[in-house]
């Protein structure tokens, strides 16, 4: 796994949730690690299979992230983690998914992306299982914290 | 989504915990639905990307019959979902994915597969974001029950 995979998701998440819904989220500091497990209540989870490898990624969200960004786009929160906010997340995913795989691929790293999956549930834990290291990058926000979790093969 | 997508992956999950942990499971009443949450203790899940068509799959499994699988396979059970037993949830998904996915390729119908995320965490729900139906099979067994979701989009 190349380091220059690291931007494209960080920037990516961060541009998505501005324009979608003017959130501001302050990226922390990139981790490599042969294990890593990702705590949330909301994720999203997508699927990549480029012709010489394959991974997945995770974006996970505090509830009270998710709900303020909801509250954001739509003009009201929901109470909890109903399926609209499960909806949202699921597109965030495959916008962040799709706006790296653009800037990836203009360096050369192909993929294609599945149809992505949400979790819901408090405090769920999340374990790629890829045999490649795994990138973590940490966000933080007054109003919630989040995780993007990447794994390759090879 | 094709009815022939049923079997395969009903047969490989069948096949795959009869060969590898003793354990019979019976199949339920295969559903076919337009929106569809799974719920479980423990859930592997998977991308697939095709020519023509991507999709996600997630096997998810109540705690109960998760320890029992894992106490047949390596002689003793675990007291709680550890690494070890996310770990084989993500093989487990792994080989009912491959297992179908080589009935389907006989078929003529062409994936490959992303690499399997495991998600762990009491009574967590999952939700397949893509167009077209999904299928929801379950399976009930004395140590617990599991159930299988594929869908794929178009």
């Amino acid at each position: 796994m190349n380091v220059d995979f690291i931007n494209p998701f960080l920037d990516s998440l961060l541009n998505v949730l501005k324009t979608m819904a003017s959130t501001e989220l302050t990226p922390g500091k990139p981790a490599l690690k042969k294990t890593a497990t990702a705590h949330g209540d909301v994720s999203g989870l997508i699927g990549m299979v480029g012709p010489s490898t394959k991974g997945s990624l995770s974006i996970s969200f505090e509830e009270s992230l998710a709900l303020k960004v909801m509250e954001r786009m739509l003009g009201e929160a929901p109470t909890s983690i109903d399926d609209e906010v499960t909806d949202m997340l699921g597109e965030i995913t495959n916008m962040v998914t799709g706006g790296a795989k653009n800037l990836l691929g203009e360096k050369g790293y192909e993929f294609d992306m599945a149809t992505p999956v949400v979790v819901s549930g408090k405090n769920h834990s999340i374990t790629h299982l890829c045999d490649g290291t795994k990138i973590m990058i940490p966000f933080t926000s007054p109003d919630g914290n989040a995780v993007i979790e990447i794994c390759f093969d090879q």
